[in-house]
């Protein structure tokens, strides 16, 4: 089984290759819940989602969230209604959030809830929540403290922040399969997400970090930022609000101690020693993924080192 | 004040009528709630949404229910995701309902949603649930008791039909202002709803029917039947199931006690005299509203009537 940790957006693309590449059924996918939110009462699950639909090859793949082709007559009409709309959802999502609320109701679990609505959509992959207790990644600002949608969505990554704390993580439980799937794994793929807000939950619910620590498998990761900056979201500006480099090398410290290989930026061979110098294998390549023929090459390079 | 009871479809064609000729801020209607559902985990109250929409001028008259020119996108992937999609619900109308459903997990009571929706559409005309407890028409048929929407939409009305009930509707109380309405109002106007599944509910809950019949001013009906069968959907049949004859009369007979004035239809000229014994002043008239023309002519000749 190749297992995966994965965020949304960017995490999505390596996804989508590595389907493409890879039996789907030796596929598992382990998800960040931390930007889980509830809006007009409906749970939603963003990650969950759109690796959801990029598995059933239904993402919107130019925004990069929701569903190709959504319409948005319901949220116009919320608006309209009062509602404060500034997280759209489109009309098709939407069912994913009323089913997925219906079922929570229902004293079902994240983790079931996830099986059912992938399986529903066709997707032969596991996706696995991090953990099926509540999680919420808090970002503080000066304004105070605010939800992750808040923060990337409403504020469009504006504020400074602080501080980012996940609310939960503590007295959480990795979600059933996980730490099974992670010792089980024939190799593990960090994703370029954002390693603060993506991958930073999953490694805070205890139990996980300490299971990628000890495994035999390869873990490789793939960087998300490009010289200074992420290639898309606020990974640089966390990096450097939690104490790191905004750069591949700070991503690199912060997976320390369990990352084995790490792909990066052609653009950033000067700093692949450094990276090398803290125990990591280091590669340089074209990590940008802007077709899926992209999509496709870079997980095949990545599997092929993780699995040599 | 003019306070009309209604329920959805036939009612809310003389809503409709009434709106276009009273000052809409005179204007005050008791809806049936019997046939509120929970789909998806979404609180739908069919009448009270149709009142509405039909008010704001947003309803799709020719369907009869819904709002004009929604879309359907939601409860196509509601399908896909395996739910059970018989009771359909357009996108527009879907915010409706996510909106009501957050508000009572708010704690918020019928009647206030109601008017909090209503206002964020546009609409002056007050609308009053009949009630903010939960009152369920049931429908027993050979088959096992159920919902009146299973009865009306996914069974369409077919099964025999042994008894209806409203479970709920003893230890229910008017919402606030229902009785108040009833007592100061000018004239009171039954539409033309089925009168046991869409009246028969209003006048259950306790304390409704005597105001209705303690009061001076009149209360003028017109009648959902014509000849011996409904000018739409199963209010014949459901007459004859209560015992009551199916046309116009077995209607007065339903009324009696509180019904003051009846417009019935002109076809029904030779039943007009057993009406007339009863103690109910009864008219002929063309109660068919197929254009917003004859919606106005009826609801003018209504008014008419009533404040003469």
């Amino acid at each position: 089984m190749i297992v995966a940790l994965t965020g949304g957006t960017g995490g999505a693309k390596l996804v989508e290759g590595l389907a493409a590449v890879v039996d789907p059924s030796q596929l598992l996918i382990i998800c960040n819940t931390g930007d889980d939110c509830v809006f007009h009462g409906l749970h939603v699950s963003p990650d969950i989602d759109t690796i959801t639909y990029t598995l059933a090859g239904l993402s919107d793949t130019e925004k990069g969230w929701g569903i190709k082709g959504d319409t948005f007559a319901a949220m116009e009409h919320l608006g309209r209604l009062g509602n404060d709309i500034w997280f759209n959802l489109g009309d098709r999502d939407l069912a994913t959030h009323i089913t997925r609320t219906r079922l929570f109701r229902e004293e079902r679990k994240l983790s079931e809830i996830t099986e059912q609505i992938r399986r529903a959509l066709g997707v032969t992959a596991t996706i696995l929540p991090m953990s099926d207790d509540r999680i919420e990644t808090r970002v503080q600002t000066a304004a105070g403290e605010i939800s992750f949608q808040e923060f990337f969505v409403k504020e469009r990554w504006a504020p400074d922040v602080r501080a980012v704390r996940f609310v939960g993580a503590e007295q959480s439980r990795p979600a059933p399969g996980v730490l099974e799937a992670i010792r089980r794994a024939e190799a593990i793929i960090v994703c370029p997400s954002n390693p603060i807000t993506s991958i930073g939950p999953i490694l805070a619910v205890p139990g996980i970090r300490a299971a990628l620590e000890q495994i035999e498998a390869p873990v490789v990761g793939v960087s998300p930022i490009i010289g200074a900056a992420a290639i898309s979201g606020p990974a640089h500006k966390l990096l450097r609000t939690a104490g790191w480099q905004a750069s591949a090398l700070g991503v690199a410290r912060c997976y320390r101690g369990f990352l084995d290989n790490f792909m990066i930026a052609a653009e950033d061979e000067s700093i692949a020693a450094e990276i090398q110098s803290l125990g990591i294998e280091t590669r340089c390549a074209n990590i940008r993924m802007t077709s899926l023929a992209d999509k496709r090459r870079l997980a095949t390079e990545v599997l092929a080192w993780a699995t040599k």
